[in-house]
């Protein structure tokens, strides 16, 4: 814990300093602060840090110790904080940016966060940080470096100012979506009997890099009696005829993601496949018509339970959520729209929900799901995923 | 909270129930109990949920509310906790295991845990957990609800146990460096100048689930100037002749991850190339001789650092690290072997490192790097990532 070791760009007083919000976001932030009472927000979470910055650091997430975060101030300065690894991506993406920048092995990155928020002169301030993000043993080193700082949990009010996604946004949804459900439709095209989930899986990961995503996470593909399985990859399963094709894909783009499945039968359906898929385009259509601002989450999901039981099918536990820069987000279209809370909640416009129905037990030995992008306007639902025709299950020739 | 729609089978005492814990750990992590003085381990994270129990919960790296956890206790038993979503992954990964379920809405995950330990007795016992993983917010609700608890951090722990390899571990490290070799040797044979970064990402990415992989994180593209940026994955940019590209890949399989790196050249070398890349490999030959049971991971590193600045090359944090069920383990072959501790670190049997002479700023525009995956045996270094011959640039032609 070199304290001296660390390389810090003066970070007060530097009139000529560029910040380091994305333009768009610096008002609601203030909001935020003004709102909750905070002298400064810190954000902990990777989706955070590239919420408030516009990037994403990219070894954040895969290393839990190379921490990076954003200081906001309630007089508007921002400062980043990230460890010296990344620092050349940082200063490349957010050029004039206030940054405390931390030795990955010589110091102890909770001290160099304690220090610098010490020089912002947060000491004895209140502050809003990531509390259901940093590790308990990072919080209580930082409450132990600033004993007299107030700390409170910043989380759900971030988590509520992402729910609402600007014009830049929802553009960037909107080509990770076409981005996914085209590298779906095109690898299910080139699908043939005989190949296995693996070349389904080969096929379509080549396609949402050549598509220029840059990244992906959660690849389904699960075919004939795996198709009942939720979340589970591609194995060396080989199609046959009759066989039912989950495929779902989150295409990712500067910390964005949006979620597309698409479901595709071997030659022919199998027995009660057809009909099973007739009721959940059913539910979809009503839903979509159901999609407009103030319309309430619980209200569109009991709508498709209601629909199940019906037709003797099992319920599931949400028909749709946000999405954006974390892969599930509030509101869920489900009896429990907010986690953890018990009250129902409204659909908004700049809402942006990954919309799936589905049934992963049909009780005929498969699975079947369509999941879609869908942006909430003023004038109801906008499909954002509107490459493929879902109307009927996919034919793989 | 509804506590009472927990589904949980009974925990106690029903001597047909099955242990969650891989049958070689057992005896390992009873040692830990014993030595850390603990009535019962928590695991909180991913890769430790991994390692006590073989297999991995889907959503759990995606989704942070949705935890998986594995208990054990100092008499032997164990019992899995986990998300309704992930329920039947869990009982067909672990038949027969003891397992507490909370359901992902109405349920609150810690209130769920608490109830559990309380019913395993630990309520007022040691209990060591992941607090270097777990959420301060989760944490603290946890010591609210189980105030008579002791908790202590067992992240050290688990990551010390996790050094060292037994013989399925480095069986499946085997099999996914020599996918992951593989998979880059033949995206870049398949590449030809006029092809972008996009192409060899798809190439790649196609070969590593062709070979069996079921995922893959951090993969690296990076070409021409590119090349000097540590962790960039793929753009648009075209490949020209005289272009250096690095290409890196962590491919994985039941949550074990392999790195490797590959260097090439379209068509030929640019100024420098080969000068730099003869030696960066003298000191992969001369610290992989170096390898061994007892030797020093400072030294190790020491002696490629006096290598680079001979040349005037310029240094680099470390030159190895330890791998498996996280992408960087202790310890490193750098100054800071262990992170957060001053000590050298001696290497064992059984370690599997990570291991990259590299330079990203040669100061001729280019960066160059190379990756293998190495045990230490007791007769010095196997190399796993056996595939490609790295001693001269590997060339696009």
């Amino acid at each position: 814990m070199k304290q001296d070791t660390v390389e810090r760009d003066t970070i007060n007083g530097d009139p000529s300093r560029a910040s380091a919000v994305r333009p768009r976001l610096l008002a609601r932030l203030q909001s935020v602060l003004t709102t909750e009472d905070l002298d400064a927000i810190v954000t902990c979470s990777p989706e955070n840090f590239a919420y408030v910055t516009g990037f994403v650091v990219p070894s954040q997430h895969l290393l839990r110790h190379r921490h990076a975060m954003a200081i906001v101030t309630a007089d508007g300065d921002s400062t980043l904080f990230c460890v010296d690894m990344e620092e050349t991506t940082v200063r490349a993406r957010a050029p004039g940016a206030s940054l405390a920048v931390f030795a990955e092995f010589a110091d102890d990155a909770i001290e160099v966060l304690a220090a610098t928020l010490r020089d912002l002169g947060l000491s004895d301030k209140r502050i809003g940080i990531e509390l259901a993000y940093l590790p308990a043993a990072d919080f209580r080193r930082l409450e132990k470096a600033l004993p007299r700082a107030a700390f409170t949990g910043i989380d759900s009010a971030l988590a509520r100012l992402r729910q609402i996604k600007d014009a830049d946004e929802i553009a960037l949804l909107t080509r990770l979506s076409r981005i996914a459900d085209k590298a779906i439709a095109d690898a299910l095209a080139a699908a043939r009997p005989g190949d296995t989930e693996m070349d389904i899986a080969g096929h379509l990961t080549r396609n949402v890099f050549d598509a220029g995503a840059q990244d992906f996470k959660l690849m389904i593909v699960a075919t004939g009696e795996r198709s009942q399985l939720p979340n589970v990859g591609p194995t060396d399963r080989v199609l046959s005829r009759g066989d039912v094709c989950r495929v779902e894909i989150f295409t990712m783009i500067d910390g964005y993601h949006a979620g597309v499945c698409r479901t595709a039968v071997v030659q022919e359906p199998p027995a009660g496949a057809e009909d099973i898929w007739s009721v959940l385009t059913g539910c979809k259509h009503r839903i979509l018509d159901m999609i407009r601002p103030g319309a309430s989450c619980r209200a569109t999901y009991d709508d498709f339970i209601a629909t199940l039981r019906r037709h003797h099918l099992p319920p599931i536990g949400f028909v749709g959520h946000g999405i954006g820069l974390f892969l599930h987000e509030d509101p869920y279209l489900g009896a429990t729209p907010t986690i953890g809370r018990t009250e129902d909640a409204k659909l908004e416009a700049g809402m942006v929900l990954g919309f799936e129905p589905l049934c992963y037990r049909t009780g005929r030995g498969f699975g079947l799901q369509n999941k879609d992008m869908v942006a909430v306007t003023d004038d109801g639902a906008n499909l954002l995923s509107d490459h493929s025709d879902t109307d009927q299950l996919l034919v793989i020739a």
